[in-house]
């Protein structure tokens, strides 16, 4: 079995050891005789297992008590239409600041059950930046302030995090999440699709301040109503079962690997080993403000667009796969989640050299 | 390894067929170097399986060109508010047919949306039969009528297809889909969680006619939307990408398995040898009406029901896990879905004779 380096954004690269044990337990899972697939939700092997994910993730991302952590199906995606129907009244507006395709996606399915109002944007600039810090203002009459920490698509992160001014700060999470430590109170939610730095896809994850809970309007699907779903641990309707397993073994694997200090200290050395080279190639370029290049999602772009396709094409034969750009944008795109090991970023590096070299 | 008979109301058993070639593949997928759920979805590898997969569920079921297949998230209990949400107007009344626990939890879900008609129930007798076929009418008015073929719960199953009299019919086949074969346009939407007969939690199949499209409320989650998700072959956002891949395995076993045909001889040879035996005994009892019993979800009681826990604490030890019935009704259930084998219900029936023998 030869296993490429993939960098793909998502669904994206699982670490190794996880899908190995994975393998190994998948028909009979615990010494059951089952595989974890095959399980009830409401069995108590599973119940027990399904706790201690939830303790893991508590213990690697330091969750305080006052919140709660949900896991739910929909993706983020879906998350864009239960946050207002959660934390929002009808009629009332909620604050967003747009840096891309998510923020842009959240804003317009806000839409349909609040007023959303856009205090800062990145647009004009083609969204290769994030606001000034003190560029915005809040209006303290929102529901809340919705920020998107990192843009997958373009690939801009923020370097700081905006002052909401006692609104609620609700952080789209899905690519940074367990990249490195943060401080969850610095966040009334934190949500994240799995398929990135978690798990396999059909997973969300919805870290939630308990003082937020309870505001659910009457027409929020109850199985994405926060204050339903914690008070049945999750388990109101059947969850994703092997996802949730899955995200387990992820947190093991990240404990092993130094916590989120090791991850944050690894995503930073493999980041640098690529904007160093781009920036000093002499052929490649990334568009995006140095000060809001993101740790996980690297565009690049060389001089001829022409020669993409055969780029993606060549590094696919030669074990680098996924590396076209999102079909919005274009030029290529390399994702260097947790999975992806420091390796792989280098013989990316070299196979960008030996183009560049041909072709420039 | 022992694999054990598993009677699991969902999650439920899978074929070990299914499972050992995705435990063959899980780390290197269709020679691709890579475990199929770190596929993006966008990926023509997976765009290629996932449109496979739907094939292969039209040609099991027989599912004409002008219905479309939906792979979305959520479960059932989702669809309960996306189907108001695509199908009826604000304020329209919806037809429903009361049957057991999950008629009950759709009727409550649409009263956020709509207004809920229950034109027929069997809550007075304690949902164990179903109604009769003429001793309801339809609200011409109303957006559709709503039933639930066969309730997990309870084991009520409907032996007839209701008239809706040209309302559109939509049917709850979460328990029951892919058992015997069915013809599609009898119905408007066939929906159903795949945790029972189709795979893994996580994944909700919605069947719909063409021409229920196009009526979504605004206020529909866009993931939800059938119309936008129809439209992008299920991939407005990151669909559950293993769920979808595991169905395509369950999908090749029913087909080397004699496709629905197969599956229902199958399952009426197995819900024959438990009923047989339950009403032969002398012991136990099972509270349905003949009628109304369910192929796939076989609940049975003993004259003291505070040997409950005995039995199903020395069957699990016996390999045949999962006995107890739902936490709302206690008893024993056996769900007998299409991976249990009929050497899984004979042994069943062994064991019950011991225990019977030994107790009664």
């Amino acid at each position: 079995m030869v296993r490429v380096y993939n960098f793909s954004a998502g669904p994206a690269m699982l670490p190794l050891e996880v899908l190995e044990r994975a393998k190994d337990e998948l028909l009979d899972w615990a010494g059951t005789g089952m595989s974890v697939m095959e399980h009830s939700h409401r069995g108590k092997a599973y119940v027990e297992r399904a706790a201690a994910v939830e303790a893991s993730l508590r213990e690697v991302m330091g969750v305080p008590d006052n919140y709660k952590c949900l896991f739910l199906q929909g993706g983020a995606y879906g998350e864009f239409a239960a946050l207002p129907l959660n934390l929002s009244a009808a009629g009332q507006s909620i604050d967003f600041i747009n840096t891309g395709d998510w923020s842009t996606k959240a804003i317009a399915e806000a839409k349909k059950y609040a007023v959303p109002n856009v205090i800062a944007s990145t647009k004009e600039g083609g969204f290769t930046d994030v606001p000034d810090a003190d560029s915005f203002t809040v209006n303290p009459d929102s529901a809340y302030l919705h920020y998107t920490p990192n843009e997958t698509i373009r690939g801009v992160e923020f370097d700081y995090i905006p002052d909401s001014k006692g609104l609620p700060l609700i952080a789209d999470f899905s690519s940074t999440i367990l990249s490195r430590p943060i401080n969850v109170t610095d966040f009334d939610v934190i949500f994240a699709g799995a398929q990135k730095n978690m798990g396999p896809s059909g997973l969300v994850t919805v870290i939630v301040k308990d003082d937020l809970l309870g505001k659910a309007r009457v027409e929020c699907p109850s199985v994405w109503d926060y204050t339903q779903q914690a008070a049945a641990d999750s388990m109101l309707n059947t969850p994703n079962t092997f996802g949730w397993y899955l995200l387990g073994l992820v947190l093991d694997w990240v404990k092993d690997n130094g916590g989120l200090e090791g991850m944050g200290q690894r995503n930073k050395a493999k980041a640098d080993v690529l904007y160093d080279y781009i920036d000093g190639s002499g052929y490649w370029t990334n568009p995006v403000a140095k000060r809001a290049r993101s740790w996980m999602n690297i565009p690049f772009l060389q001089p001829n667009a022409e020669l993409d396709k055969q780029f993606v094409s060549e590094a696919a034969k030669a074990g680098l796969t996924n590396l076209a750009g999102h079909r919005s944008v274009g030029g290529m795109r390399a994702s260097i989640y947790n999975a992806v090991p420091l390796e792989g970023v280098q013989a990316l590096v070299e196979f960008m050299k030996e183009f560049a070299q041909k072709n420039g």
